[in-house]
């Protein structure tokens, strides 16, 4: 084998700098939610080159949201379509997804970058932008394995199959709309950011809305009303301890370095509408992490029974408690078994590129290796280049050694998952 | 004076259905902000039929926005007219002007109230409905109070200026553009709800908009971002801190009664932009209250000068401190002297009307009154059948006897202020 990974190294220095410019293009396109059509038909275009049978197509809102595990903050997916490019094997060995969103998350306050979030400038060996870590960057490594594979003549057994989805930030829709169409396989690889962590399970998360009421009244005299402002700060009070009560409860040893291993997060507030007025609501956007252990329909019970004893805290709850909403995204949490054969060639193979043991720890976040393995029956390594301090800050970035490193890792466990045919035999 | 007296009283009450209708249409039109125009038609319609020289106009925002004390969300004002309706006198008394506005605030979260706000239902001699009491009421107390002079066959001395404005509720543009426009006087009377106290002092306000720092991350990772969500629980405490401080500074006797003289209000809450990632900025929209005897200006200071110890609560505030800016509306502080004539004869008559003292305080919140009396030289005296305590709030409603009761107390001031013309003197 050895000569095949200073091959398949060698195509990679050798194609790297042209990569780099299409990373950049791929960073230019502000692909954020309902807007990443563009993207996907750059991507369409580089596996048609590369030689994979490439199926492009739109999701169907009316069938998806039939299914019980559709989340989307929309039902309309016009102009939002997913790519599929298959890398046809002989048909005798296992087959595997390797699956990456070209969906990002808004850039935030601009004012908080140190240049455009959509230009993909590059200082240090570093690539900046929004999407770079999460997850275009790993999505290149993609593209660059399958790539390399081709480059250096093999023919595998396995199919390879790449799947560019949209929707991984709002609840996965674009993998549960590629499993529906039959595109699964018998273990993925999906190259979120770990920082080169090999991540066997995956937490999942449910977004929610809490709804606070207050009692209006003319700020001049606010002591006649009730804010809901001021009892917001009791509620995100009350998370919190919810938070420390859940997280004591997790001793998987994956999870030993995580400061916070399932943790609720509040990511959107509003309310009140007239500065001179009391604020008689307030709308809290939130998710709660689930641990690879738990069942979605558990968690949404605790956090419901939890919100109840709100009453408790404050006695203006118990005449108006506050109204919990599951809305919009989730992710299932996902696992794979930690002697599975994948896990294995895939920690080998690390061993073999970087010359040092990976790192296999439990994912901080949801990933759509919910979705492959709970209904697509595709057990699901999350394994990849960018880091995930970078995801959905301002200044992401990417490391562009570790894409390759990544690249090369991948593309070398998958020619020994498919194995290589070889028409001598 | 008695027979006058009872010929105000009979007039009023024969009048009485045919005005709470009237009543009824005004609040049926919800006038918010930039939707005054059927609202103030109406009125014009009706003072004209009084025998009123009406002025009706579009505010000209070119011409108000080079103004130092004009305040607006908007400075575009097609559609929102203001009403001047004259009673001229003969020239030898003082002049009046009775000033109400027609703006309304949003009706707030519908779900709150027992009836559609904008129907004017009366259940007990109530009317109910968004701006009855805030201040479509004391509007018609004082259509009233003039149709009843005329009605009587008297003849003032004194001019009376009826204002009908637009914009109080954003910080007085229309008032401001009718002062601009001339119409001033010697003394003014605005029905506020006080319910039916009497207010010398009126306490300004101003509106500002606090912007909080987080730091993004994804919300999986939290742990690794600072959410803007959080630290704005640490700005709403510390404000109220303010407050405390700048109460207990108060020792006016007409503020024994008011258990927060002026209130700083946190009115709007608006932050983060997705669920799954942490906050990075979080917007407070308030006002903060203004004594009489203070200046705009050196409250703006000691809100400024109070932010910056949050970093003295906080080390995040330090590297972040929170922006502070002035925006929209502001309500000059007012005053009249307690013993002004016309203080003196709107107590009397108030005693005549209802047969008891009436109770003087200060108001808790600003009204045009300090334009008129800062802008316009009109020193101007609250005074008003509506409850504050339902300002602003849901279910809001007045009292229809207060209406006539106000309407009466408001007549008989100021034909004693403008002075009768006796043909035969």
């Amino acid at each position: 084998m050895d000569s095949l990974r200073d091959k398949i190294y060698s195509w990679l220095k050798k194609n790297r700098e042209n990569h780099v410019a299409f990373l950049q293009e791929l960073v230019k396109i502000p692909s954020v939610q309902g807007n990443e059509a563009e993207i996907q038909y750059l991507v369409a275009n580089k596996l048609k080159k590369i030689g994979l049978e490439v199926d492009t197509w739109e999701l169907d809102g009316e069938q998806l949201k039939k299914h019980p595990y559709f989340f989307s903050s929309r039902e309309e997916f016009k102009g939002s379509p997913n790519v599929v490019g298959v890398l046809k094997g002989t048909g005798d060995g296992p087959s595997i997804v390797l699956n990456g969103h070209v969906d990002v998350v808004p850039a935030g306050d601009i004012t908080q970058w140190d240049s455009d979030p959509y230009q993909g400038h590059i200082i240090d060996g570093k690539m900046y932008g929004r999407g770079t870590t999460d997850m275009k960057g790993g999505n290149l490594a993609l593209y660059l394995a399958v790539e390399a594979i081709k480059g250096v003549g093999l023919q595998l057994k396995g199919d390879v199959i790449l799947q560019s989805v949209v929707e991984e930030e709002s609840g996965g829709a674009g993998t549960l709309d590629a499993i529906l169409k039959g595109y699964k396989a018998d273990a993925a690889i999906i190259p979120e950011p770990t920082n080169m962590k090999i991540f066997p399970k995956q937490q999942g998360s449910k977004w929610f809305r809490i709804h606070i009421k207050g009692r209006a009244a003319h700020g001049g005299t606010r002591y006649y009303g009730v804010s809901a402002i001021e009892k917001s700060t009791l509620v995100l009070r009350h998370i919190e301890t919810l938070e420390k009560i859940r997280n004591k409860r997790i001793r998987d040893p994956l999870y030993n370095n995580i400061p916070i291993p399932v943790p609720i997060n509040i990511g959107r507030i509003e309310g009140g509408d007239w500065p001179s007025s009391v604020a008689d609501q307030v709308k809290l956007e939130g998710r709660i992490g689930i641990a690879p252990d738990e069942q979605i329909e558990e968690v949404q019970i605790e956090l419901e029974e939890w919100l109840k004893d709100l009453g408790s805290i404050d006695l203006w709850f118990r005449d108006n408690p506050v109204k919990l909403e599951w809305y919009g995204a989730r992710w299932l949490p996902g696992s794979i078994v930690e002697d599975h054969p994948l896990m294995k060639i895939l920690s080998n193979k690390y061993e073999d590129v970087l010359g040092k043991s990976p790192i296999i720890e439990a994912s901080p976040w949801g990933t759509d290796g919910g979705l492959l393995s709970q209904v697509g029956q595709t057990p699901s390594i999350i394994f990849g280049p960018g880091v995930s301090t970078m995801a959905h800050f301002p200044n992401e970035y990417i490391e562009l050694n570790k894409v390759f490193e990544a690249a090369e890792v991948i593309a070398l466990t998958v020619i020994e998952w498919c194995g290589i045919y070889e028409a001598d035999n």
